[in-house]
């Protein structure tokens, strides 16, 4: 029983979902289709890596993985499918895999080239339907990875934000803002380690928002709190509110994480 | 492993799938559900005939497909049952099915009276749950299809709205607003290629919006596009936007394609 | 092939319910994973509770259900299973499951200790990924109950509002808002048969709805109407509209069923 998941900007409103499914099951039956999320905001292909990178390692070695934020749809833009040692990865050759990928061995990466594995009619506007779909459910029936069209050397990428460090000090920004309002930021947990773990102040711009604390309730309800979030990346959250309401959070906001000692000393 | 297809209004935010979901597994534990979509606007009868008309042939042969937007619940509005060359459809009888079964082979069609099939306590506001789902779950069983109740001679139908042809023209209408505020009109393609296919412009109400291209990306990104789209139908777009939001779009406002000699003609 | 039913406030945006059942799945590839539903709002204990109340009688006997609506999640707050002669149930220890466990023959308690048990790194925000998938992917392979902790004797609860009876009026409340916008009761079926069946009136607040009706298009299309709604309880609508919006309604605004004798006798 092999997983297919897939991970879109189709939306649950609509009948692109249930399609695409559908095509999957036609030619495979067998597979287990599970939906990462459906929910990227249309056309942003870097919250849809940022969400694709953050969920594909929970599923089981084998698993084939289907991405699909493809506003360049129907235009020259290739289609790929790029094998690791662990898992299969299919989707728009625009980034859409480029965060998950930083973390996999590649093996294998090819162009998606074989008209004979799409739908009779390929329209230009909905290849998940069209052409991931069938080509995800071959791949999940064994197919040959090299049926699908020429060996690729290099595939897009899209730059991912780097914490920068200064002297006791770590700046970095927020990358996604989840449903919740929690700001997940760039900075990976033994960035801060190193900088002492909980003996740090965390900022927003200029606001001190307070130290690293272990869970939401932590601080009492409606205060601002930075927690490790399940991601593995510092979060900035209100407990049981919305920072993203409440403190005005944007994508790109810059965020700082400050050692205690020094913190007391610059301010002093 | 038999597929039973899900297209209803009841929304994803309430409990009313996972139990419809529920009923049809505790009656056959082999089936498996798919959504199509219960992002139906409530009661869109109209909507939903659409939606389903544009996904339920993506699915394998002898998939059971329950359509339920029934804003009838409860009343004397007949439950039906359907049976194609294809499929198995099952539903109210209040036009949902009409549009996809315009393309069927019919070979029998049955009003569901049979209470024995239903759950045991039939509620007066939820017959996806309490008669639908059972039903459709015993169908995937194999049950005879004679047994859900007497031979139907006709079924309520939707008026699909018909493109109207004038002298090198083709008058039609928007019919579906998906989430991305794509406009979906009434023009199917082989309406436009007799047209003259790319060599056409595309009108929305008085406003040329341009000739028709091949993907969304064709235009610069903010501008409008009309592009074949995924259901067949000729769809008015935006290239990175919301045609319903920039274009204020709006179900049946109408929508024209000239022949582009024609236009030069009539323009001269 | 076990059923695991999934109920919680994560939302479909993000990829939380996503990484929930790559867990399950990595843990159990032969579990059926069904959303009950995710758009529980956030944090909001008693309205999950009362979706999960509602839904979960609908399941096959021997299905594990798991309620996830955690604001305590990473504190203090225990992690519980509860067997009961029909199903197990899993969540936090909030009350989430409380409704629905007073109309179930509880046969074993546990609280949840056993790390052993969960993922190898577990975040402090979210146990339905760490905690609460893996544990109910093992239980539905069979696992022993006791492996997962110390019995319990006592678990937490949420207190239902209960209906209070005058001379011949009932007085109740809205519990509930289900996105259609109609607000359920906490007026059980059979106090309104007490009452006089259909021979009661209706209000919200002081204002006079009507008699209890079978169905919603029992009344004109726009008009308020009060039926016997699909989880049992009273419910009050708006015929093809939404008594939320129409009405104003609010959660714990007061409802009163009066018999109709009473009713002509005190309005005379």
């Amino acid at each position: 029983m092999p997983i297919i998941t897939l991970t879109t900007d189709f939306g649950l409103s609509d009948w692109f979902v249930g399609t695409t499914r559908g095509v999957i099951l036609g030619l495979n039956p067998h597979a287990t289709v599970v939906d990462i999320t459906h929910g990227i905001p249309p056309g942003d292909v870097r919250a849809g890596a940022f969400a694709f990178a953050a969920s594909y390692r929970y599923f089981p070695k084998g698993t084939i993985h289907v991405a699909v934020v493809d506003p360049g749809v129907g235009s020259q833009r290739r289609a790929i499918a790029v094998r690791t040692t662990r898992y299969i990865f299919v989707g728009p050759d625009n980034g859409i895999l480029s965060f998950a990928l930083a973390n996999e061995r590649v093996t294998e990466c090819r162009e998606i080239t074989n008209r004979s594995l799409f739908l009779k009619a390929v329209s230009s506007t909905f290849h998940g339907r069209d052409v991931f779909a069938p080509v995800a459910a071959r791949l999940s029936k064994g197919m040959f990875f090299g049926r699908l069209g020429p060996a690729l050397k290099h595939i897009s990428q899209i730059d991912w934000p780097e914490v920068k460090r200064g002297k006791a000090t770590l700046h970095g920004a927020i990358v996604y803002i989840d449903q919740f309002g929690n700001g997940i930021t760039n900075f990976p947990p033994n960035a801060i380690e190193d900088l002492g773990g909980a003996e740090c102040i965390v900022f927003l711009g200029r606001k001190r928002l307070g130290p690293l604390n272990s869970f939401y309730q932590a601080v009492p309800r409606g205060r601002p709190v930075a927690v490790i979030g399940s991601t593995g990346f510092l979060e900035i959250a209100v407990n049981g509110g919305s920072a993203a309401d409440q403190l005005g959070l944007k994508i790109g906001q810059r965020v700082a994480v400050k050692a205690r000692a020094a913190y007391r000393h610059s301010s002093s």
